[in-house]
């Protein structure tokens, strides 16, 4: 068999269609608490329509707050390991810039906002994708408890990300966060 | 402006044009050197088409030794700092057995070759993809010295995939990899 199919050689990253004509493309949120609530909205609807796990991200222009891009945790719809929220939202983010990095020049800082504290393939793709801050609701100990894995992501992730001029916020609206990743487990929700 | 866009909520990982018609799909590559040799052919061909930077990758069933899926760097290409070789080799695969997991029930033992170690975020992947075996050719500090930046991976980062029964095999086939690496460089081509 020769590459006559396009599933052997392309793949395509799509948000849920109950996101689609729901979220408001360049809206600005104004401070840190709406970005966030954003994202924790994103991952408690996935829950409630059952398009996947209860992980939810978004891209903001860092100074101004317009949104740029969101991600919903999509690893079973999508049949992709790597369809992370966050992994999505960066990849959208860059797809709309048009550029493989979110620092490159004529363009605003940007930031990931994450509902949940990032795993270890998703920490490393927060320092590729160039943004300059990130902040984080649940914490890796949250997802742990309802049998989510983080992998190997150790203080000194944090402490590299920091020395390549990211700056973190940990734990905002993390209980609001909690209670979305406590949902997904009273549904019995599918853990991977 | 809202949803009126596919590109606000869909992204496409491909492979590069050539790629398409030249690989035998469900080719059998009986030893670890063959398959090895592929990646690294892949990263070579990468470069002197100017499709992306000096990284290839594939994905075979452990066992029998069977092509599943490959991947090249195309981050500049995509404009998608995640699109690593190793990341759509493993999203390919997935995409082909249709299952989020290489290990799968009913589907037989997978492995990564990779004509680089992985950066971060990629161990952080192979980690969630389910493969059970993980070849390397050309090491970090080959990449480093080309200036390409690895991230935050650790001793403990293998140890913990160790730990999670993944076994890990370095440096085969390191100098025809590390060849690659310095044509690239020697091309003036882009770092990131």
């Amino acid at each position: 068999m020769r590459w006559d199919r396009p599933s052997l050689h392309e793949t395509v990253l799509s948000l849920p269609g109950w996101v689609v004509g729901r979220i408001d493309y360049d809206q600005v949120y104004p401070t840190d608490e709406e970005r966030m609530r954003l994202a924790v909205t994103l991952a408690s609807e996935n829950v409630a329509r059952e398009s996947g796990g209860p992980f939810g991200a978004a891209v903001f222009e860092r100074e101004s707050g317009r949104l740029i891009a969101v991600g919903v945790n999509s690893v079973v719809r999508l049949n992709n390991s790597t369809a992370h929220a966050e992994m999505i939202a960066l990849q959208l983010a860059e797809r709309r810039i048009a550029s493989h990095s979110l620092a490159a020049d004529g363009h605003p800082a940007h930031e990931l906002f994450t509902s949940c504290a990032p795993c270890a393939m998703c920490l490393g793709a927060v320092l590729w994708s160039g943004v300059t801050r990130l902040v984080t609701a649940a914490q890796r100990e949250d997802a742990e408890r309802i049998q989510f894995d983080e992998g190997p992501v150790f203080a000194e992730n944090y402490t590299y990300l920091r020395a390549r001029g990211i700056e973190i916020v940990d734990g905002l609206l993390r209980d609001e966060s909690r209670a979305v990743l406590e949902a997904y487990r009273a549904r019995g929700g599918a853990i991977y």
